[in-house]
Formats: structure tokens, C-alpha cells, sequence
């Protein structure tokens, strides 16, 4: 993933308006790679940006709104595994999951998403949206595996996907505990394991087919 | 679970501080029932409880502090199923995990103590303390299904109850849609499927045979 740019802000027609978005977007991620959400202060991030306090109040209202912006920010860039095998691109991306989220700023920014949701019904529909979208763009590797016969028609990619993910919430939200290498192949092994066992496959009940392409 | 029990400060010696206290999680907890961690605030604590909002203050200093008390409190009362095979244990379990967070209070406990675990590390404690105690708990269904020969016995009960909780923080935090019977009986066929796999077992690096009993 290409954890190293900075929040894409710059890719506007780059006048004031938009360079002191970016300057106080690239503020917020810093802090919160620095000291997490419990340190994320308006005033902290006035100080490391150069922009007024008035001002990042004035237009963001308070933390919640802008680690909310950062984080739609980032829903560009997810280069998708394409290794041949279901079971190899569940491995890769597992890792890649666990390779974002070894980095602090991450960590916070999911933290700080997650903890606004539970306050601000807007943040909460960023957050769903946010991941709604990474899991539609991770079902094509689930669409691949149904097209190669490796699993049945009516496999449900959000099912798959969110299988694949729900181990990392649960380490970091729940558990507290930093991600590793052991989590993400267990994650992807037992996704993939389910997947084989028709775990995701809706055979009763559900039955217009939309598991399929 | 005994879900219908209001929270069990009572069980304490029935002091004036121990009704205090009581008075003070139960109208914590229908708060959270009502409109959630979102409009949960000491005033509102007060006003339900009928306990002098300087007292709710000088007592706990945050809805933070309120939060993880109430889920402490909680801890208790966790009826493992036994239904004599492990497939049957984890879809009993599971079942009961979503009838659980299918009650709003106990959701908005959730969230609340996640939100608050962002903010202030002593509730971090308080939540990972929790979880790990159910884990260890929960584990004994692994350790029964060693023993009857199901599982291989480095199976690790922590990864196995982790597989099985983990879609379900997923949905409820990160998906931020309701639990339902669906999620339930994936999480309980997932996790069984992956454990039959082997995925959960540790025959390579870790072999300190920690899985085993």
C-alpha cells in the first residue's frame, strides 16, 4: 500500500484554500502517528500546520471532523493481490493489512474513526462507507476464485473479505495488542479454510443468487 | 445470558455508598439502552439516577471512568455452552454473543468503552481485561473438544474463541450494522472450519507446546 504519500489534499487545484487543508490534513496524521487520538488536540495540530486555531475551527468544528476527511482521504489507494491462487491473495493481503497497521499513524486514525463514530453519526458513515468500499474492491479476488473454480458461484465476497479483515479490528480495538505476521496468515488461512467449506455460500433462505457475478 | 440482571452492585454489603453506586450504573447502563454513548452525559446520569451530579463527579470524573466500571461489573456471568461437540458449543455460543449485543445497552457499552479505551489508557486496561478474561474462559470448549479427539491438542483455545468473537466486533464497530443469526452461525462454521483446518494449531517457530493444556 502506499502508506508513504501524504494525504492526497495537494491533487486540488492548488490554491490557498487547498494548500491549508493539506498543511493541517498532513498535521492531524502526524499527531496521531505521534501520540495517538487520547493526544489529538485542535491546538496540536494549529501548531505543527502554521494554520490559526480559528480557523481549522471555523471550518472542521472539531476532531471528529477532520480525522473523518483524512480518513476519506485515503480510500484511493489499495493495490489489490492478483498471485493466481485464492489462498496466496488472501496471504498477501492479510500482510499487506498488517503492514498499514504497524504503522502508529494508522492505528490512530482507525482509533480516532472508530472512537468518533461512537459520538457523531456522520463519522459513523464515513467508517461504514469507507469499509464498504474496500470490501467491494477486495471481492473481485473472491469474483477471480469463482471464475478459476476454485470456490462455488454463490460464495459471498463480503462475506470472504470481511472474514479476512475481522481478525484486525478485533487485535487492535478489542485486545489492544500490536498486529503480526502470525495474525495476518492465521486471518487469511482461516478465511480461505471457511471459504473451501461453503462457510459463505448462501444455499438456504437467501437464494436470488447474488453471491454470484 | 443473564442479560435481564441490572448490574450487581447490590451484591455489595447495602451501605448508602453501595446504593449510590448502584443507582448510578443502572441508570449508566438504561442511558446507554436509549440513545446510546452518544448522548450519554454525567447531567443526564444524574437527573435518571437521582444521585447529585457533583457526587457522580467526584466519584468517577468521567463518563469514561463510569463506562468501565459498569463493564467490570459485568464480568461475571458467562454460561458456557456444552453440547458435547465443538460444533454444537461455538454455534451455541455464538448465538448467544448475538443475542447479547441485540439488546441496544449492552451495544452502546460496547462502543462506549472502545471509544473511551482511545482516549484514556486505564480504560484500555479495562477493556482488554475483560476480553482476555472471556477468552481464557471460552477456551474450555477448545480444551474439551482435545479432549474428545475433535482438535489436535496444540489447537490454541485463545486463537480459536478469537475467530469466533472477532466478526462480530466487526460488524458492530467497523460495518456498524445489527448482529443477526446469519453473522452468528458464519463466525460459529468459520471458526470451526478453520480449527478442524489446523489453522490454529502451532507446528512451526512457537513450539513450547502452549497450545496444549
Amino acid at each position: 500500500m502506499n502508506t508513504a504519500q501524504p494525504p492526497p489534499g495537494g491533487a486540488r487545484p492548488g490554491g490557498r484554500t487547498a494548500r491549508t487543508r493539506q498543511a493541517v490534513l498532513e498535521a492531524v496524521f502526524e499527531e496521531l502517528g505521534e501520540g495517538g487520538y487520547a493526544a489529538l488536540t485542535m491546538e496540536r495540530i494549529a501548531r505543527r500546520s502554521g494554520v490559526h486555531v480559528a480557523t481549522i475551527y471555523r471550518r472542521w468544528r472539531s476532531t471528529e471532523g477532520l480525522v473523518c476527511e483524512l480518513m476519506t482521504d485515503l480510500s484511493a489507494e489499495v493495490p489489490l493481490p492478483d498471485t493466481g491462487t485464492l489462498a496466496g491473495d488472501l496471504r498477501a493481503l492479510a500482510r499487506a493489512i498488517a503492514a498499514f497497521y504497524s504503522e502508529p499513524r494508522y492505528r490512530g486514525l482507525l482509533e480516532a474513526v472508530v472512537s468518533a463514530a461512537a459520538r457523531e453519526p456522520a463519522a459513523a458513515d464515513v467508517l461504514r462507507e469507507f469499509f464498504d468500499d474496500r470490501l467491494r474492491l477486495a471481492g473481485r479476488m473472491v469474483h477471480r476464485a469463482v471464475d478459476r473454480g476454485e470456490l462455488p458461484a454463490d460464495a459471498d465476497p463480503d462475506e470472504v473479505m470481511a472474514a479476512l479483515g475481522a481478525p484486525f479490528y478485533y487485535r487492535l480495538l478489542i485486545s489492544r495488542r500490536p498486529v503480526d505476521l502470525r495474525l495476518a496468515d492465521c486471518a487469511a488461512d482461516a478465511a480461505y479454510a471457511a471459504a473451501l467449506a461453503g462457510v459463505f455460500t448462501h444455499t438456504e433462505g437467501d437464494e436470488n443468487g447474488e453471491g454470484g457475478r
